[in-house]
């Protein structure tokens, strides 16, 4: 029977979550920032403590590996994300490293035999509030982008990825420096189906497609008070317009689509000068890649006469298809599996958003477990996900780490419980 | 008969357009830049070398005096500002300036016989690009504003107007130190009437009303993807939404309307963050202040239902009444006679936009004079002003200002001429 989880999960988050608190109980640690350095010093003390080796890769990704298996040249990689949104929730990242440092650390503790050693991982920039795009230190890893690549991303100060986490000292050369077999990761759930159905842990099996669209809308500038009104090539009148088209499109194409127009940056930024440039980030969100592609393609020949029409232009800036990814089924099943031994009522599901573990998938067996989001939320203060969950989730990861980590007495116990 | 004006005046204007040059042949001067600094070290060097003092006031305000009646205890001031738009053009502002500068130093040289001296002005942060309000020293001048409020105005970093004006040394302790009679302000007209109508110079008799009303529309921060889309309170859709009905609406309102809607800032600024709250500039003008008041609230009334159905607030941040001024009915007379002495087809006409000289009009008799604008373009690296208007300006305030200092000449003159 596997250890019920101790209350140090819980104490470990609140630790955490006071590395960039923000007044309504969230927290603000941007990659690169102060904060961020605080939470990987931290992660990499208490680590090391337990027992780990902690390297440091060329993007700030970190390894903390315990030697479950000392002979082995082989590792399951479990983690997720330390840094956040600009005012985001205590969960959302935090719990995937915590759970799985918990898990690791309790295993390596109790002296397991195992086949596979076990490393904790935080990559760099999950969230891609500072620097985009998002899931920029497991997307490295995988190789889709390069290194440099990733430290060239600018901030809106023109910060280099970088130059921000050179400056907090988080730039390494190391590497797990052991082949990775497997990787497994708990999130919350950031929706509301868990929490509708009553289901305690969804085990995911694939993620929507999503199209991000940046957009820049251009005019020209002139003052805002004299210049005559037909004279003008209004970027923001473009833009706003655009953005009230895209939400009332939207919401008359097909079922199952999320979408969104999250930022908008005006230039040149002045009360008294018309906009003459203004950049919008729409997002569109199907299980089908390619109603994304098609609601996106209706939406901009929808709008261009119209833009036209205001004497302004539009330039697609950059339009990345992320194609709905599927996770490894044997990792669907294994988590099924754990949940019925812990006695936790589970469901197969899909991420509606990107996930490191997705990043992971191209190239390894990857699982991507779920906890439910009270009311769905998340990316905000009011993010929350309650105690007993946070304890399932750490239970379901521990257990699962173990079976990755003993394949062959999971296979024996296994022949045992159907014999 | 007046001296015909020189080449300088154009030098001059080339001159300081090298400060803060931008690549498209425009300036990039903001209040407490060091460009800024750059500018006012050249102005008070010029000032000096020409034999004027020159005295700085606790918001930065530069004062330098020529002694054309040094026994008087009163002054003509003749002026504009230094500071520009973040991508503005070279002669908004810097024009007023340097004509002043030229004419004065000129007067000065000739060795008039004056009953007031003459003080060229450079006025702080007339723009309000970096810093809002606008108009912010000649207002803190005049009384409407405490130097405490202007040097406690923060920019989008949050540094004040003193910290950034202490930082280039340009805070003083100073005064004119003698009785202002009369403001007098050179300008670039900013719009087309001028041009349209092919007469070289405007006298301006009073400016358009505006208002001014900074809204921001309130939701509630939630993840861009899974969260359910009935579940979101987007205040971008609100903003757009607001700023679309906006120029819908105000396009059917009564002629001669101005209207904009120019700076838009969106938080928490990530595009994976549905946005919390969103802050909009607008600003309706009209020769008459009721109607902009009336337009503007038919405008908060119709969206206001709209705005509420898509589950967001709306908060007034500042809306702020700036009603048409009337400058000096004598000054408009006055520079109307000078064009006509030196043979330039004027007219007298109403800014759309405001100038130092409106704010100084509350308290002393103050003049504005318009030269055209190439495609009544500013704001922008287009502006242009050609050389012949600006010698044409730089005539008129040198002739002007000669008048202003020695009334009792120019009423001598006046006698003669109707004799």
């Amino acid at each position: 029977m596997p250890d019920r989880i101790p209350d140090d999960l819980i104490a470990l988050i609140d630790r955490f979550a006071r590395i960039g608190a923000t007044p309504g109980g969230g927290v603000r640690r941007l990659t690169g920032s102060a904060e961020d350095g605080a939470a990987r010093a931290l992660f990499a003390d208490l680590a090391q403590a337990r027992g780990a080796r902690v390297a440091v890769d060329p993007v700030g990704n970190m390894f903390a590996t315990f030697l479950t298996a000392p002979d082995a040249t082989t590792t399951v990689l479990c983690g997720s994300h330390l840094d956040s949104q600009p005012t985001g929730g205590r969960f959302d990242g935090a719990l995937g490293v915590l759970a799985a440092l918990d898990g690791a650390a309790a295993l390596f503790a109790q002296g397991i035999d195992a086949e596979h050693n076990l490393t904790v991982v935080n990559w760099t920039n999950e969230e891609g509030a500072r620097f985009q795009p998002s899931l920029t230190g497991s997307s490295v890893f995988c190789g889709k982008y390069s290194a440099d690549f990733a430290l060239g991303l600018t901030d809106r100060a023109g910060v280099t990825m970088g130059d921000a986490l050179g400056q907090i000292g988080w730039l390494g050369t190391g590497t797990p420096g052991l082949t990775p077999v497997h990787h497994l990761e708990l999130h919350v759930e950031q929706g509301s189906v868990l929490e509708d159905s009553g289901v305690q842990i969804g085990a995911v099996t694939a993620s929507w497609g999503v199209r991000k669209l940046t957009l820049a809308f251009t005019g020209a500038p002139s003052h805002t008070g004299p210049t005559a009104m037909h004279k003008r090539r209004d970027a923001l009148r473009a833009a706003a317009l655009a953005i009230t088209r895209f939400h009332d499109r939207m919401q008359g194409e097909t079922a199952q689509l999320h979408w969104s127009a999250a930022r908008i940056v005006a230039e040149p930024d002045s009360p008294n000068v018309v906009a003459a440039r203004v950049t919008v980030w729409f997002e569109i969100r199907n299980p089908d890649q390619q109603i994304c592609t098609e609601v996106g393609d209706r939406f901009l020949r929808a709008i261009a006469a119209d833009i036209d029409a205001l004497g302004c232009g539009i330039e697609v800036v950059t339009d990345e298809a992320r194609p709905g990814t599927a996770l490894d089924p044997a990792g669907v099943r294994l988590t099924l599996e754990v949940c019925e031994t812990l006695g936790l009522r589970a469901t197969e599901m899909r991420t509606i958003t990107g996930h490191d573990a997705l990043a992971l998938a191209a190239v390894m067996p990857s699982t991507l477990v779920f906890v439910p989001s009270v009311g769905g939320l998340s990316h905000c203060e009011d993010e929350l996900t309650l105690p007993d969950d946070l304890r399932n989730g750490g239970a379901v990861i521990r257990e699962t780490l173990r079976r990755l980590a003993c394949p062959a007495e999971d296979a024996a116990r296994a022949r045992t419980d159907s014999g």
